[in-house]
């Protein structure tokens, strides 16, 4: 049997920077995924490895089940139906493992990805030799979720090979999981996530779970449900950002005008709220499609304003803006600004001429575009003959 | 006897368009200057006519003096030293007197000019014949000023040759005006925008009038005195603007995101008064004039950033900021936006290398350069040799 769980990766529709000050946000799934699939030998197969192959890179590692069970011995003591953090000693041993799998220096940025994937596995599935074969639509490192999304496709698909999950492994293509079974791969998820990124909010794991759209506020989460379709161009500048730097650069501006700052934190929140009721009302109510369109770009070009009034814009966010704005197209930074991901909204009404337009003059700047479907569904997991 | 004034252009530095809507904003001169000169003819000279030369622009209108007189008697009735409104009346009669004189269909925005300098010449000087000469170092039209440094001029060099002003015309080079003569010259060259404008603000002529800095909120001026030199290159984009058009559509904005746009305005209100306030501050206080450069740098970063957050920015204006972005300098777009021109410090140490680099990377684009000291003395007058 081989089980594979997809999990989507997220932007950022409003509200970046401001949600680290107490305002709020609003965040989105996109339809590009991660894959994660399991499969475990049969007798004949003869083999007590747990392997992990990252099939974009050309990488595998591997490990003898029983030197993991040796180095991890509490990883096997505990029930998985309760999430349970990384200890010191436990990430000691794991680092130990990752070392020697020689990584290339390159790639380093990985190994805390490996280090997730091998707390995750012995704490779910314990000591049984696997593959785990992982692929992904999402570009690393730039703002688009993509470790939430493997650390959420990973959970799914480990915890769907046990007890605590029922799906029926006969039906055909992509299944959703109840709500319980959600809320433990999210947790678990969330576990793998504070394993890559040290304190990661939780927003990226739990919009990758239970995709459509969240607004979140000094931790407090909400989900939303949109009522209109929403399409998106995805332009990866693959400008390597400093979130940290970022962050502690706006707070520091914070701190010098605390005054004009609060109101541009303000002004952030005033646009989450509306863009979320605008979203969420019935269509067709008294707006139609495009004028909600219309309405989204305009608090789309205004966030984009006060980012760059905080300061985390970029030259590269910037030649974005300017050529899709030749296209009337209204664009804004997503995630932590200083290069990383722009959106742009693709309307419904939009010929697809002018799209492949704008794609093949960013694409001519060396940039990266994706288009995505935002707003859809969260993790599913099929189980089928090995791909 | 030859009376020549001159009258310096303003630029916004902080607040336009919130300004509209109620919130502070703070304007100050820049030492380039609008120079209005007054002959009067000697017996000898042998005419009787009222001439206007325009030099930049190669032109000249002129009226037998005695056609003045019978078309706008009501003129010569009155005391210059209450400046009194363009009635009805008057207006008509004069837009005859403009008409007759061909302006070219290119220069066709000139004739409100030529309508205030009708009323102003026979307001305060009756129908004395003359030769008024009127050259510019402002580009017209920009937001810089323009309109209100020629009406300051004209009418402090009419007044000039009035009893009303007491200046000792054997002094010389500049001299500057007495407190209650500035309020008459700023008086008349308001009546003077008024005609050329409809409805002016009153800020223009009062920063051309009295020079350095204005803060100004809901009609309510204040006089602020620079503490610091501070030194500006404009760049004029050379892209026409529609200021009612820029200003109605920020006003719809408004209508439509009122809680977002209100705390726009309100961050550039606050963005305003700090402005203000690091400008008044003693230097050498607890800052240095560089340090009060930096901070000068990241207000109108975060100004513009609120700017194109209310939408009235455009690609002319970004393309300064971009190319004075590499040089590590910050720039705002100044006035209404849509075009019109772009204000970039210049810091106290910075090699005037970078500077002609700059310059001349912005004329490459076909834009055009000024460097100018901002908050410098207001109108002045000087009497002469005939130039």
């Amino acid at each position: 049997m081989e089980a594979k769980a997809r999990a989507p990766g997220k932007i950022i529709l409003s509200g970046e920077h401001a949600v680290v000050h107490g305002f709020t946000a609003v965040a989105a799934s996109i339809d590009l995924y991660t894959y994660v699939s399991i499969r475990f030998p049969t007798p004949s197969d003869n083999h007590d490895m747990l392997k992990l192959q990252l099939k974009d890179m050309g990488l595998e590692f591997s490990w003898p089940i029983s030197k993991i069970a040796e180095v991890l011995p509490e990883s096997g003591s505990q029930s998985s139906s309760v999430p349970i953090s990384c200890s010191v000693e436990s990430s000691k041993s794991i680092a130990a493992l990752v070392e020697e799998q020689n990584i290339p220096e390159a790639k380093i940025g990985l190994a805390s990805g490996v280090s997730a994937f091998l707390w995750l596995y012995s704490s779910i599935q314990r000591f049984k030799p696997a593959t785990v074969v992982v692929t992904s639509e999402l570009p690393l490192g730039s703002g688009l979720g993509s470790s939430a999304a493997f650390s959420v496709a990973l959970a799914a698909a480990l915890l769907a090979c046990t007890d605590l999950v029922s799906l029926d492994v006969n039906d055909q293509g992509w299944l959703s999981f109840g709500e319980k079974e959600l809320e433990l791969v999210n947790k678990w998820a969330f576990e793998g996530e504070k394993i890559i990124h040290g304190k990661p909010s939780g927003i990226d794991n739990t919009v990758s779970t239970y995709g459509n759209m969240i607004s979140f506020r000094s931790g407090n989460l909400t989900h939303i449900r949109a009522n209109m379709p929403l399409k998106m161009l995805i332009t990866n500048t693959k400008v390597g950002r400093n979130t940290k730097a970022l962050v502690a650069g706006l707070a520091e501006r914070t701190l010098r005008h605390p005054d004009a700052m609060s109101f541009v934190f303000s002004a952030v929140d005033a646009i989450s709220k509306e863009l979320a009721q605008i979203i969420q009302s019935p269509t067709p109510d008294d707006l139609s499609v495009t004028e909600k369109e219309g309405k989204i770009e305009e608090l789309m070009e205004m966030n984009q304003g006060l980012l760059q009034c905080m300061g985390v814009s970029h030259a590269a966010i910037e030649t974005v803006l300017r050529t899709t704005l030749k296209y009337k197209l209204a664009s804004k930074l997503t995630g932590a600004g200083g290069g990383g991901c722009v959106l742009t909204l693709l309307p419904t009404l939009l010929s697809g001429t002018v799209v492949e337009k704008v794609i093949s003059e960013l694409e001519s700047c060396g940039l990266q575009c994706f288009t995505a479907g935002i707003g859809g569904k969260g993790v599913e997991i099929s189980f089928g003959v090995p791909s």
